[in-house]
């Protein structure tokens, strides 16, 4: 029987400070579609999280939350610049163009997930053409999807420029938490001018749930509107924000990723394979022909490769030091 | 501080059977986005509920439920027939619309939120006509907006004809459950003709989640291409089966929505004031005029005046006798 | 075989105004997409008909410039406020929504075509509510679907409490020259408020084409971008400006709308039947039974029922007193 | 002042045999919406070109009848194949996304603006995942965006492996005049297994018209309805469909692209710079540094770089061998 204990981040159950909150909150009649006490505290507890003041609202899915944040900030006959590899270039079934009716999206390189400053400068200086859809936003990631993670000051030199050609950003954090956890400043986010910011609570352990953060208010008018026509409004709103509460009030949601970002690191250590990326949250990359694979595969563990051609391996909050040396053994073993 | 007892179905906290079963669906890993082997139970469950072959696909919201069924039955040129109080008509801030590309959206008259088959007629005669919206699907709700139920034989009647004309067929089963506690067979809803049906979890008890039931499997290529786009494929797809699971194996699925149609009977007995519609699921209408309710809302209870001008007063699995009794005596008290 | 001559104003031929300036256009290279000379001319000329400042761009469809209208002046989850038989609601096939991504259209009543200043007061003092589309437009038409025209105070009426509530205005213009030619005052419609405005120049008596009137500067960012990518950018932008040079310049566009007018009180005196509207500009309306109907397209003359169930006659600047006439006299036999 | 001769095809005036139909077709009254006499009699001649039943009509922007051709062919969550270089791909702003509700794009490499045979292996082979847009169509060009034309057997070696696959196939043919003077067959077309088919009128020395041609007529049920919705179904139909009547009855739709192919072959003869693509329609482009590009806009002739890096010159039914020969002298000039 497959294991699919380092496939994803989202394979793995959620975590007992979630799972606690999320009972507790099933008590009692409650107002719906966020308007009731859960919701409040849990977005609270985000804007203290992030030492911001902020509209926050939960929603349950990660692509439909950048997606709406996308289409907010950017018209049809725009565009969107990201990395060629972000999630909402290569993962969301063209998601962003069909929340956002058709806008663009533009692909930029950098090693390892991080957009390069230098491959910014030509969409930024291109002059405004009719016939082509003319930037309007920046996307970011953090952690990336190669498992590294922006400091504030390099978020900074993608985001200034950006800035100054009047595009608007939006942060994808679906894996927020570990780049928290490997030394990123959250109470930098506000400052730094993004105007969306997703926090990912499903990858971080939570039952499915993500936190839309709105730092410019004028973005929030009707944004429930917005919600609710993308099926992105729950009624019983406080299923998706007990979660936050149980993470963020106990400190889990930094602890937690701290401990997956560990064991991606006692990974790597182990990894009888080339390293292909920077390990700084909780992902291993590592050059992996298919026969190896194959062979993987055939031991019972289920990892896949990615668009860069290398092989994935995720920790998460669930993944034990036994695992990972298991793991670390089979691996050994087929690389002989 | 306000009570929300009566507000909605959806003001009330899970069932026991739900969430037992969400919290035994919360161990190890598990393959994402609706692959894992609890999605696949609650499926089984639910053809079984239905006694039905089909696609089973578990969603985190019913809004998004109904409007990618109805874009997946109609394109934007066209046009779905529905009761003009339904829910996708009136309560879902142009959802239909938005993830339907702008497809349109034709109310039809008829007592107490049932289509009335004379007034489905004049459409389905009407002759295609380029510079409107022709119909190419009806949707149905059972139990309706206004807490009446469909027989099969009603159904049938708008159903044939619909057909006839070459229509597809959804149906809203936000409140199927409560529908089927009171003598609606589930068991017809396949054979009956329905293209797309939405049986909905959420009011009916459970944490977030509705099902798509895909009769026609023609439509099912690609579906999971489709929900993914729309923000509805979850990755932790085993939270939105798990709770099916629970309700559905153990009975309580129906038992809890027949305790809720119960719950409405015993406060419509108690009604000191006009009854507005025939009390046949978990709903009661009552005219009110507005001094009234100010009074209802200073005594703490929320519930608020529907389209048809009526007050509506919705009970849950939750609601208790008690709750109703309680709430007997202070209308009984502001009516005098 | 039949005759279309009043079967609406657009099935008239173009003016030879409107032809002489499409041909005399027609030498010569040009650039493309409306930058060129012709189009730079034609722009000016109608800033002039408007004594307004504004941008002008020049496209081919007016259901298409109404739909990229309202779709820059109102998001998906909003509405746009009209008459509930205005043009944009019961004779675009969904444009709006199409272009605007399923933005609602919520029909107002009033008199002969003209919005109720009265039913404009609930929509415009509802608050807002997530779970329905608040309206963010206001779309008049003038003249009306029922051939009535709106004086400038009659509009202020409209457009003051619409623009206190932060609405924006749209005024289509499909027929905008039979309003002038009746008396309202073009010069007026910017500081009536109108954001964007739809100059008809195809029932007016042009080859197909129609002036989207950009009032508001700020709503002009990126707008051939969005022609563009809705298609209605023309490359060879000379041929859609170069009629409103050869109409306006030479007054013909009041003139020939005039004219079309005059025919309406021609056939209005003329006609046996109740009219049912006042005939302010180019169109007849008229109460007439089915069979009668049935006599006057046996008779060789196409014409159809309307929304309100009257027949309708369109004059244009083709037609001819012989032809009113003659179709008087039909309409006198088959009255007996 | 600039010249513009070569800037583009659509920058040339209309030929003086679409002008004349055009002012032909200008008489007296004719029913709307394409269904009066001259549009029947130019989709007569339409089908005559390509000696092949199917569904014709007449829009005005090729960008709009691109796109909704392809939405007509493929679903939000899937994806058109297409040339990386294609109109479609590179200059309608998005187009295809807008009118496809976010439809995909996925765009091939191949020499000289040909799909590589090769280059389509790989995304036909790839099975199907819902989180990226599976393709669901191949959108083709003939003539190229690089003045090459495919030879019939060439579109085979595409189109049949596609068919194979179930994708639907669009041809857009802008210039399929010019690959039709080159020697492709135009009655090949609809035995290709090509779907909907562009015919460019515009490039091809018409006023603005391009024709749709729906091969498959399941495709053409409800398809007035997606036009009038699209803001592409033209109430004075006859103004688009006249110059087909003229140039298509005429012979001048391939007479006059002959000509422009002969300019394009006498300008490569002249030209004193690399030609980059061979010369098979109406293109030249050739290697060109800054500098001389420079020196060419100072002598007043307008071309642009294009999308290779390279320089383009169009020539179309307007170019005379006088400014050819002009050119040439100008481009030896600058060449020293």
């Amino acid at each position: 029987m497959a294991r699919y204990d380092f496939a994803s981040d989202n394979t793995a159950p959620a975590a007992p400070e979630a799972i606690e909150a999320l009972i507790a909150a099933n008590s009692g009649f409650a107002s719906g579609y966020g308007s009731d006490e859960i919701s409040a505290r849990a977005a609270d507890a985000v804007r203290s999280l992030l030492d911001a003041d902020a509209e926050v609202r939960f929603v349950a899915s990660g692509t439909a939350a950048n997606a709406v944040a996308l289409s907010s900030l950017c018209r049809p006959f725009e565009a969107v610049l990201a990395h060629e590899h972000a999630h909402v270039c290569t993962d969301e079934t063209g998601a962003p163009g069909f929340f956002g009716q058709g806008l663009g999206l533009v692909g930029l390189p950098g090693a390892s997930g991080r957009i390069s400053p230098e491959a910014l400068k030509a969409p930024l200086a291109a002059p405004d053409f009719a016939h082509r859809q003319s930037p309007a936003a920046l996307s970011l990631t953090n952690a990336t999807e190669y498992g590294t993670v922006y400091t504030a000051e390099a978020l900074a030199a993608l985001i200034g420029p950006a800035k100054a050609k009047g595009l608007a950003v939006h942060l994808d954090g679906a894996r927020l938490a570990n780049a928290a956890a490997s030394g990123f400043d959250l109470k930098s986010i506000k400052s730094l001018g993004v105007d969306i910011l997703v926090v990912g609570g499903t990858k971080a352990g939570m039952t499915p749930t993500e936190a839309i953060v709105i730092f410019d208010r004028k973005l929030a008018h009707r944004f429930d509107a917005r919600l609710k026509q993308a099926g992105q409004l729950p009624s019983k709103g406080r299923f998706y924000a007990a979660p936050f509460i149980g993470m963020l009030e106990s400190g889990a949601f930094i602890e937690r990723a701290a401990h997956a970002n560990a064991m991606a690191k006692r990974l790597a250590a182990l990894m009888p394979f080339a390293v292909s990326h920077p390990v700084e949250a909780n992902a291993v990359f590592v050059e992996m022909d298919d026969r190896t694979l194959g062979a993987l595969h055939a031991a019972g563990w289920f990892v896949y490769r990615f668009l860069d051609g290398s092989v994935r391996f995720m920790c998460s909050w669930a993944t034990t030091p036994n695992a990972v040396d298991e793991l670390g053994a089979v691996l050994a073993d087929i690389s002989r």
